[in-house]
This record gives C-alpha cells, sequence and structure tokens, in this order.
C-alpha cells in the first residue's frame, strides 16, 4: 500500500488550513521558482504528477497550455480541484500511471517524487511518456533537507536560536520517517548523484538546476525563510528529452 | 595575487609527508572515483588543471593518453613532477593560461576548482579549449563541506564523538579563510546549481555525477573514512562539450 497521508483528515485539514494562508515555503519558495524555469506552455500538453488541488493545473492553463492531466494519489485534494475543459483528472498513484510513449510535451512535478520509492523507475517512466524534445520539470525536498534518518537537524540554543542544520546520513539512501502534523510521514532521501544520473540514465538532458531562495518581501510575512540561506529546503530541475 | 598555497614550505612539507603515506582521502575516495570517470584516454590530447606533481599525468600517459599539458601554479609541486616525454608542465594559475580554442580532448582537474576565484570565467575557458565531443572531469569540495563559513563543520560531543556536519551559509557563496595545516588557506563555495548551470551555460553537458564513497578496504587503514558516508567531502562531475 502506498502512502496517501493527504487522505488522513488530520493532516488534511491541516494542510487546508496552512495552504489557505497564502504563507507558506510553497508561496514563497518553491512555486515561484518552479513556475519561472517552466518552458514557453502554449498549446502544450502537460502531465502533473501529484497535482493535487490543481493550482498548477489552472496556472498552466492560463499561460497557454491546451491540455493538463493531473494526477493525485489523495481523493481529498482532487476534491478540491475546480473542474475546467482543458484539464482532465486522475486518481491514482503516479507509479501506476498508464500512458502511450511521446504523450507529452512536459511534465511537472511540485514536492511529489519524495513520497516515491523508485525514482529510477519513475524517471524510466517519465522519459518515456515525454515526446523527444519534451521537458521535465520538478521540485523536491533537498537531499540536505531528507538526509538526516529524523530528518529534524535544526540545531537550537537553550534560547530557540537556531545554530545550524545537522546533515548526517547523506549516502544512506531510502526511506524516512518523520513527524509532519501526524507521525510517520513517509520521505524518501535520494543523494544529488542519484536525482541527476536517474535523469541522465535514461536521455533526459539537464538544462538547469535550482535551489530555490525565498521572493523579494517574503521575510516580512514568514522571518522564518532567512534560514533558506543558510540550508535549502528544495531543489529544482529542468531537463529536456534528448532526440528532439 | 592568486592564493599560492602548496609553496607554502611550512604547508608543502607537511603535505608531501601525507601524501607519501598513501593513506590520505586522495588515494581511498578521490582518486579512484575520478579515475573511473575518465572517457577512453586512448591517443588523447589532455589537459590537467592544478596538476602538482604529476600523478595524474602519468597514470593518464600508462592508459594511453598521447600527450598530456599539466598546469600548477606551485613551483614546488611541479619540481618534483617527473619528466616524461609525453607530458608538459606549464608553472602559473589555470586562470591566467592561454590556449588555442578546440585543443583538448579531456580536460581534467583534481580537487583545484576551489581555490578558484571566478567559476563562470573558468568554465568558459575550458568549454572553448574542449573540441566538440571532448569531455571534462573535475573533482571538487562538495559544497555541503565548503558552505559554513569557518568551514569546521564536525560538531562533537565531550568524548570527541562526531555527533552531526554542522551545515549553514550554503547560499553564501564566496571566499572561505580555513585552516589546514596553516592559518588562512582561501577556498571558495558554490552551491550545486552554481556549479552544473556554470557548466551547462558554455554548452558542457552532464553526463555524471558522483559523490565518491571510500573504496573497500580503506576503512581499516583510514578509520575516520566512515564519516564519507554521513556527510560527503567530494563531489565529481563528467560532462562532455556539446556539438561532437
Amino acid at each position: 500500500m502506498r502512502q496517501n497521508i493527504y487522505d488522513n483528515p488530520e493532516f488534511f485539514e491541516y494542510y487546508q488550513r496552512l495552504r489557505s494562508t497564502g504563507i507558506t515555503y510553497n508561496d514563497f519558495v518553491e512555486q515561484p521558482a518552479l513556475m519561472a524555469m517552466l518552458p514557453e506552455l502554449q498549446g502544450k500538453n502537460v502531465l502533473d504528477l501529484g497535482c493535487g488541488a490543481g493550482q498548477l493545473a489552472a496556472y498552466m492553463v492560463s499561460q497557454g497550455a491546451a491540455h493538463v492531466t493531473g494526477a493525485d494519489i489523495s481523493a481529498k485534494m482532487l476534491n478540491q480541484a475546480p473542474e475546467h475543459p482543458q484539464v482532465r483528472y486522475i486518481h491514482g498513484p503516479m507509479e501506476e500511471l498508464d500512458f502511450a510513449p511521446a504523450s507529452f510535451d512536459l511534465i511537472v512535478s511540485s514536492l511529489a517524487f519524495h513520497y516515491v520509492e523508485n525514482y529510477d523507475a519513475l524517471m524510466n517512466q517519465i522519459a518515456g511518456w515525454l515526446r523527444p524534445g519534451g521537458h521535465l520539470v520538478f521540485s523536491t525536498e533537498h537531499p540536505v533537507t531528507t538526509a538526516k534518518l529524523d530528518m529534524d537537524g535544526w540545531i537550537e540554543d537553550h534560547e530557540g536560536k537556531r545554530l545550524y542544520y545537522a546533515l548526517d546520513n547523506y549516502a544512506e539512501e531510502g526511506i524516512r520517517h518523520t513527524h509532519w502534523v501526524v507521525d510517520n510521514v513517509i520521505k524518501y532521501h535520494r543523494t544529488l548523484s542519484t536525482l541527476l544520473n536517474g535523469m541522465i540514465r535514461y536521455g533526459l538532458q539537464i538544462e538547469q538546476v535550482n535551489e530555490p531562495e525565498p521572493i523579494p518581501g517574503a521575510i516580512e510575512k514568514m522571518p522564518t525563510l532567512v534560514n533558506e540561506w543558510r540550508k535549502p529546503s528544495f531543489i529544482i530541475f529542468k531537463a529536456v528529452k534528448r532526440g528532439g
């Protein structure tokens, strides 16, 4: 059984409340950077893996995408997604999707791949689903964030001041059990080499790498973002399928 | 004046003694991994940036390289290098070298680029010196190792046991003043994105990334190597000049 944490009622309620504030790492760090890395969207056929409530799908349609297929494991998240004639939603784990070869011009994924156990198989699938010259753009938790076995890295002094981020267990890839709202949220740690070589292996040529910093003005609304300069939370990759 | 730490007598003497033991991070982690990432050497014209005493140059000739040009800023290191009809040594900082466009089939560098201030200019030079289809293979200190301003990351308990590695200042690129044998050894910290995007920008397409682990049997001779699984010291890149 694949983890479906977003359908956990307690987690879901918290997450909905958090995102509705507009004051999140997604709003101020990850989404702006991911959007800026998207290729030209006009007329494109797009697959969004881990689409959640469809915010990114709606954005891409507004930017000219002809059609977006959004897939998510969470029924609760998909239930929040507004209907749109150019967006089709699929309920299910991304590892079990099935598309014809070369179906998409662009495959995007926002902070979902760290929930997937078999990254190599996922890259193999994605490379097959992309047409030659098509792009993959995805964000994931940064390896320095997922490395330590408990993923609890900030070390504080007795007054709660963050001294530094504890890095450990970097080469020990695999499952991480963390607490995020609820106990035992499962994520998978992979090294940077694994993330990059996994794309290259299947003909996905690296075009850009981004360890995003907060957007201007964000610090005032969310002071903890100052720590993003000390230790990055996310990393975003843009790759192109060779042969285009 | 560019830093020339290897010509500091105290540093040089220590470094010579260290390397002569054969029990170093170079022997057990970095060199084996770098060598394994080299392309076919038969008949190749190679440039070795920061060649030191010429060990890697000699190895490449033994593997069939037609000619190796070794450049190093340190006269003391070059004085140690054995003469060889297929190896030419140049004394000078790599930033000031001048070669015709497309002069080399392969450019290698072992643990030298973190001493260079302007990485972007270096990548621009290297891309010009490589023929289309030629390779760049280089190792450098890992960004998680160079990030913290004092580069002194291992946090120990009162018995000297290493608890974790302190990561900080990751996005603050630039100069680092560290103590390594002597005071004020200067290195330059760059993020992973900068290292990768700097190659891509000049048409150097990433082929492989390696965060090397110790070779089998090394731990017995050098027990501290166990920490390489906790926090990588090095990262090695292999890229190919496009258009080949």
